[in-house]
């Protein structure tokens, strides 16, 4: 395990890279799968990306949104070459079939199939020990970064037990009081979620930062820091989607940046858990804007993690979706065509200007500010029929409506649906992903090489 | 190839098999895609299955619609042990991104993007060469069978040419007149479409018969029959749901059978397409009775098709969707379920049941002869309320949305959506198709394999 001292210089990657040893071929899973290279010693670190809502939809239209049209065909997205198969989500929730977050992420932490609000404990309410833990107690540094709260449902998942979700504080809590083998489970914690950290009831921060760990609160803190066991919670509690950040907020890339520079030190290697969690909350909202802004996030924190594995060859990195959300269609009204080049326009989300707009801002000149399009007399009185209600969600769903029309976008819910979900993966063992599995079956596709890299130590 | 002359008794299955030999592992594509038998002159045959509008919802949904729920985890479908990767499906067309099944099965038939509704013609209208054509330039027997017109979108783009899907007529003749060697490039075509081939202008099945193919009409006649060349027309244009079908009509199954029974007795192996047309048909109608009864059909096929290859040793199957239809989705309105039950409930599709009552049929009773559901007041109401205005198609809505929101199914459109599909492999060099792929590259991916049967021959 780490050394824990304070300020303990990070070492630049081109030295970390330069220890790594081994030879798998990488790019293309099918040429990966075909390598006879089996050695499940090889694994040292498991870098486990999970697109909240993700559904195989949303990776289609973020290949059409970033597509260049002016070559004739269209450009591969960072995971398309990684693609090995699906996922399937269902919960054993008995009331509702479509899995919730909690749920899915305690089948990809924990192994196991249990019910919706479920946090790494099973039918009967019992704690199921997770990857995370599995990981730490194999004496590696581990790490949770997220765009949500930090104790939101998928992170949650990994690193803490409770049997509702919705214990928000239980959840802070466990970060910090739970031990593996007298250590703080989670060595780097990065998301948002001030206010469950800085309670009048207890300050987990100052808690955290008394037992040797940095706490920051903006890019530049995060950026100057060299400790390696980190709080970084840079808002009360979700962050803000990726088009409406400011300069003071990290970027999900940055975020998981942060989190290898700090996990590679550990000789023992790391987990880590990556989540682009506002695929989802853009999917809830029906915006498709924000879900292609949401998808660039998790695009850059993806290619990220795959450069690190590339330089390091002991890297198994898994990417995935707990479920899909919002029944996104490329899609509607009988037309063939679905039109990326009107959510470019967006300089920020529908959430974003609807907010200044019900705030008291001029609804055609925020429109002109922030939509890079010439909007018809009937769309902008739209969003005016929407300000005279005084109802920002009736001025967001309005703006919202522009885009779903412009760009051919269809929703069927505000909730989840139950379809399959896309599996990548690079690294030794991603052959073990090919195919078809249940998401229980790709966590304990996890814990068994974690189990098996600790039998081989 | 074969011995043209009429009344040639086939040879029992088993004697097929037992010419076999081979020993490729079957099963888990992830162990296929492991083995290294890497010899391409192994592939004799090739059966490629599309599921028209087959998106990733329907496998899902399917799986659950089959799910034995006294048991704690889903039940696989018999497509999902194959499952090896995905398919993109967008196309060349100038006014519409989202592509229709002619383009996308020439892009699949003939290894190029086009535009909508080209069957296998360029951009520029040109005729490019099939897989189907290049199978029978090698000797080798080759089929068709589909549930829709023979003629339909996408049989017609495995073997024929138009600048045209609406050309049906011509589509027919080419069948007929495009010859290969001297022979008519497709010896087995099995569908619906006697009005295509039956015409006051010219009657195509009297010259196919002419030429020592056999014309059969019924489930009957085609069991009965023993030639290797047929032609099956089971309906004036499509063939009816499964579920709504009578016992003279024989199922996807039962012509694919009839199919590898004639192409497998050819010593130089053969080509088949299978098409489970209507999973499309009940897309385009947001009917997810149809769409379940349509996915069972296709199922059925596709087993007869692993069936076939995992004895015979020297067949790929490769099965896939050209496009999703309908932005189906597991969910609508914020619930989180997708129920199949209901649907199971259903003997016939809502347009059958449409069509009775639009004939004078009482509401209450038809909707009692063909759903085993208690329905409430309000569900009656709603479909005799349709009634009253004396259209089919509002009666058919109004049962469908019965079964819609009693299942939890939400649509986004009457057309097609973008979303990446489905792609399965199993057989000797189903490793090439694991990850994504292009339409396009996965018949140039089928046109090279056969370019190299040909040059090991």
């Amino acid at each position: 395990m780490f050394n824990k001292k304070l300020g303990k210089k990070l070492l630049p990657f081109a030295v970390v890279s330069s220890l790594a040893v081994g030879s798998l071929a990488g790019g293309n899973p099918g040429v990966e799968a075909k390598s006879d290279n089996q050695d499940q010693a090889k694994i040292k670190n498991v870098i486990f990306l999970i697109g909240d809502g993700m559904g195989p939809s949303y990776n289609t239209a973020y290949r059409s949104f970033k597509d260049d049209k002016s070559t004739p065909y269209m450009e591969k997205t960072a995971f398309d070459k990684y693609l090995v198969g699906m996922q399937e989500t269902y919960s054993w929730d008995k009331e509702e079939s479509v899995t919730d977050s909690a749920a899915a992420a305690t089948s990809m932490a924990a192994g196991i199939k249990t019910y919706n609000g479920a946090i790494s404990v099973d039918m009967e309410k019992q704690e199921v020990k997770t990857v995370l833990e599995e990981a730490k107690e194999n004496g590696k540094a581990t790490g949770l970064v997220a765009t949500s709260q930090i104790n939101h449902a998928t992170p949650a998942s990994f690193g803490a037990h409770d049997e509702s979700r919705h214990n928000y504080n239980d959840i802070a809590d466990d970060y910090f009081d739970e031990m593996v083998n007298g250590e703080h489970k989670v060595d780097v914690l990065l998301g948002g979620g001030t206010s469950y950290f800085e309670r009048a009831d207890r300050n987990l921060a100052e808690d955290f930062e008394k037992d040797g760990f940095s706490y920051v609160k903006t890019k530049e803190e995060l950026l100057n820091d060299d400790n390696e066991q980190i709080l970084g919670l840079f808002a009360p509690k979700g962050m803000d989607k990726a088009i409406d950040r400011t300069e003071d907020v990290p970027s999900l890339e940055e975020m998981t940046d942060a989190a290898l520079d700090r996990l590679s030190q550990d000789k023992d290697g790391f987990f880590l858990m990556v989540e682009g969690s506002q695929i989802d909350w853009a999917g809830h909202d029906n915006d498709a804007v924000a879900a292609m802004s949401e998808m660039k996030d998790f695009e850059q924190a993806f290619e990220r993690a795959i450069e690190f594995a590339k330089k390091d060859k002991h890297t198994l990195v898994i990417t995935t979706a707990d479920h899909s959300t919002g029944g996104f269609a490329m899609g509607r009204d009988g037309e063939y065509k679905w039109d990326p080049a009107p959510l470019k326009a967006a300089k920020r989300t529908p959430d974003f200007m609807a907010s200044q707009i019900a705030d008291g801002a001029d609804v055609e000149e925020t429109l002109a500010k922030y939509i890079d399009l010439d909007l018809t007399a009937e769309e902008i009185q739209g969003v005016k029929d929407a300000a005279a209600t005084g109802k920002t969600v009736d001025i967001d769903n309005a703006i919202e409506r522009i885009f779903d029309l412009r760009s051919g976008t269809g929703w069927t819910t505000g909730g989840h649906t139950g379809v399959d979900v896309n599996v990548y993966a690079y690294g030794p063992q991603s052959d073990k992903f090919i195919g078809l599995q249940d998401n229980n079956e790709t966590g304990q596709k996890v814990m068994e090489l974690l189990n098996n890299i600790r039998k081989n130590k």
